[in-house]
């Protein structure tokens, strides 16, 4: 059966959040005269992503936007890489995230998907950086599910299912893409269908994450492919 | 100052609710064998719109979705207008304001004016009709803000507010759209920007209510008029 809604994880599916936000550091770095190792830190700073996220979502910080989160995390990480002097320029850092660059296919292939589906990102992003992220890569949605909307992250149960009670859907009408098979994991216990989009260079190397870990309704290797495979 | 972010009053501002609605009301009719009033109907439905949401902001009775005001008011109306026999697909009713009919320089106008400016609906209309209503009428958007995103209607503060809050923007970078003077005058006490647009046919015939209350920042005659006016 055919969903009528699709909902897409962003960070990593739909955007290559390791190259951009290097190469991001790397031009603020070259601008400031500060030299260090920008895909550790890059990868040190996603490191913290999840571990910060579960803190609000175990109630021990109340719910915070995520440009929040990371200005906490790269203030904390600067100075172990040698970078402190980017500390004034945190602003600026924590707006990366608002323009991460897209992988090939995904604005093609959202662009097909959205002639058929009703489509929307699911992510811990917030609104106004989906709303910025989406303009720079050129994703149009019928909705944007940000976190501040339903006041979750992912994987609280409320961000998958306020999503499809605001779309008026049933969770079974709709199909949540995503590269992460923990991601989808939880959306197929709440009765969602499921897409594994691979994305290897996620991690900056193929790796068994880059795999589906389950028999996903549908695994593929792009956008554009889960576009063919739902006949958009 | 320009804006950053353009949002738009729905019904009467942008899509021709009157005329879209007793045309549907007609056409099932006909299927159904009754023959009915259907502009006096489609008035009536209408007028019970505004006291069934203060009904909501005034505390006595919970928030619920703009689809089920729509279906108590017309399940009141139907007996009151000889046209009990359409009870049985009260559900068919309340979707004709799912797909109602945009005026014409809706969908071009804001195509022109999100080139430039954030553009979102910020309507009574929850997200599930604001999404069907626009994909229908052809209107893309960077954010919905239906009524089920705050947990309630205009003219309550925290619609407005909390909209600028999820784009993160002040008031004074946001403007409201709208054809009417009421809703204009609330954004402007909480400090938005304001834009009349004229629908001198939204009620059937020209009025005082056509006509600009007060020196918004600006009055025009049409979404396009808008764009050429804020230079998109």
């Amino acid at each position: 059966m055919l969903p009528k809604a699709i909902l897409f994880d962003t960070f990593g599916t739909l955007v290559d959040w390791r190259g951009s936000v290097s190469a991001a550091l790397a031009e603020i770095g070259v601008r400031h005269g500060v030299a260090a190792d920008w895909l550790a830190i890059t990868d040190a700073w996603r490191g913290r992503y999840r571990p910060s996220l579960d803190a609000v979502r175990r109630g021990e910080t109340p719910f915070r936007l995520l440009d929040d989160l990371h200005r906490d995390a790269i203030l904390a990480l600067l100075p172990e890489y040698g970078a402190q002097a980017l500390a004034p320029v945190a602003d600026e850092l924590i707006k990366i995230w608002h323009r991460l660059t897209p992988w090939p296919d995904s604005a093609p292939g959202l662009r097909r998907l959205r002639t058929r589906y009703v489509t929307g990102p699911l992510s811990n992003g917030h609104v106004a950086l989906l709303v910025a992220l989406s303009r720079h890569a050129g994703f149009t949605w019928d909705m944007v599910f940000g976190s501040d909307v339903s006041g979750h992250f992912k994987p609280d149960h409320e961000t998958y299912l306020g999503a499809c009670r605001l779309l008026g859907l049933a969770p079974a009408d709709v199909m949540l893409a995503a590269s992460h098979n923990e991601d989808l994991a939880v959306a197929r216990g709440l009765g969602l269908q499921t897409a594994f989009i691979a994305r290897p260079m996620e991690y900056g190397a193929p790796g068994e994450r880059a795999k589906p870990a389950a028999a996903w309704t549908h695994s593929v290797g792009s956008v554009e492919e889960l576009a063919e495979t739902l006949e958009a």
